[in-house]
């Protein structure tokens, strides 16, 4: 009987896309939580406003780390889910698993923002990503071992997608160990990796067109 | 007149599959609302930090817990949709009950990580589940009465999916039961019961692959 | 120039009802902020925990109402989007106006919540479905008027669109009015018409079957 | 292999669409949180309640403004995005780039709802906006370099999306100037504008049909 249930259950990919795309989009948005305003009865001029927002700077550092690291497992998810012909059960749990890891972000977001110095919180937030990307990878597997992938997809596509787990994961986890010299160096250098992954990949594009 | 509007109101499977899981989306998200950071001037060092993130093991564990039931209902929901031609106006609005009980979800999240050790708040918890449980039930019912469903669907789906329902809601009834002993063995076995249902019937499906 | 910017914009009924969907689905789920958590140093039994929960009635009692509400307002709008065969931008900034009532929504329920002895909080929530309904109604009618519905929509259609619309503000005026006795009573009236129009149909159409 | 995964990443406009849809629809309803409730104990009739939704019209009118300023910017991406064939990676990382100003505008507004006498705030919330409007021109032009285009677009699209976009961007831009004589000059002139855009256009059009 159970089984019978199961072979009928999580078949949608559509509806799997559609629950990760709202994940993802309440998950950015509410990043946005941990800038927290000025207090109002600390500001009486234009200078003590500028000071206020300036003093803002970390949170605004750690919140777009979090949007480019949300938005790089972003792309990654849809480049996997467009390749798929069908979902099934197991592939829908382990694609909770990993929006449970995305849920998990803000807070371990406004974690990092609220205690900056501390190594402690650094590394839970590499924990984050740590988890993000060994689902995404467990994921691929479990879809290429159930066959759930499309006919026509071209032949290195599946090598392709490991393989840029993979890097990023290793540049990640050296970032992360960065944080014994200092979590400032981690943050610059995981925010350096994720702007040259979104943006640099764009500059030999445009010239080759 | 209003038998008329009735008629063309809540026709849309993929709208209210839309809805669904915007709400599912939303609230899976709010849940992460329930983990509070650490209060900045308690925290003085890695060591304050380390033990301020312990404290917040039961948080996490319901957190974990909510995410798992939202999950599955999720699945539930849509594996009911995925079998219908159609809907009506209705139907739309069972689902809005089960929708309801979707949103309130987060609160009763909070408040059984608030007051874990408090039969009340289990029970509070206990009556979302079965909420949730018995609009499901209903909704599958009503489906069937109303001919919803497309005509290629399979004779042993519907035997499956109110099976499936009823085995859940003993487990979860005896797990809510077990408050009467001590709360932490409800959650223990309400979690274990749910990370059999999302895992467990991997490994077999591995195996036969 | 500006013509023609006017024409191309804005004409995508289904990027209308995502953004739609989403929206009501943000406000439905953010309505459960208006549930409070009981204050933790004021529960030191079961007892306490239960008096904390049953002085939540209100908060509850407006809650299911705002859902109601937003889910009556959800079906109405799907039920003239149903009917469309194509946008245009006038279109949809009629139904982005829809949508900014909906997102005060929240706001209008904690309020009421907050001050549910008052009639001003009773009144501006009115306002709240009045302009909800005003913006609806209109909405039509443009539909009409710029023939944006599909050809093969029944000829009976439209009058069962208005009447509807016409019907349920009444009555939701007349609740509102109610407020000159007691604003229990008009929460009491607008509930039981709310819980009628979403339930009641049901039971006729059971005993069809 | 770097090449290999970009070519494959973040092709589908749809998804695209979807996460947009998300976004706009969690930050338009997050905007609410700007309104805060009257406080309970200040509240001793219904004048005094009076006297405190007063006092929140100049929130109001920020919130309304945002909502405007989203809306607009919705319709222009969606305008953009109804005219591709396809998307690609850059492209996808383009509309991110867009998205995260679209996060980070409920922040703006409650920045600027709480310093409404602060040029400097005034200035922060129109560089949300000029963020908007850059990013989106260089989305376009991007686009249109790299052919995503569909093949049956009219002629005139492409200049009358860089007109639109430029011309609202000076309007804008001159409204934040007006800060330095008063802010709320420049509020005012911006929401004149916006309302402007929105419901104007609608006038020659109902008298053209």
């Amino acid at each position: 009987m159970s089984t019978r249930y199961n072979r009928i259950a999580g078949q949608s990919v559509e509806r799997l896309a559609a629950l990760s795309d709202g994940i993802f989009a309440v998950a950015m948005t509410l990043l946005v939580l941990g800038l927290r305003l000025p207090v109002a009865q600390d500001i009486h001029s234009e200078r003590d406003l500028g000071r206020a927002l300036a003093a803002l700077a970390p949170q605004l550092v750690t919140y777009l780390m979090s949007f480019l690291t949300l938005g790089i497992f972003w792309v990654g998810q849809q480049t996997q889910l467009n390749h798929l012909a069908r979902s099934d059960r197991d592939f829908a749990w382990i694609h909770l698993a990993f929006l449970f890891a995305v849920t998990i972000t803000p807070f371990s977001t406004m974690l990092l923002a609220s205690f900056i110095h501390y190594r402690l919180a650094l590394l839970a937030y590499w924990c984050n990503i740590l988890l993000l990307g060994v689902v995404l990878y467990a994921s691929w597997g479990y879809a290429m071992r159930a066959r759930l992938t499309k006919n026509d997809m071209p032949s290195d596509v599946p090598a392709a997608v490991c393989h840029r787990i993979m890097i990023g994961q290793a540049l990640y986890a050296f970032g992360a160990l960065l944080c014994f010299f200092s979590t400032y160096w981690s943050i610059g250098f995981i925010v350096a990796v994720q702007v040259n992954y979104a943006a640099a990949p764009r500059i030999p594009r445009l010239f080759r067109r």
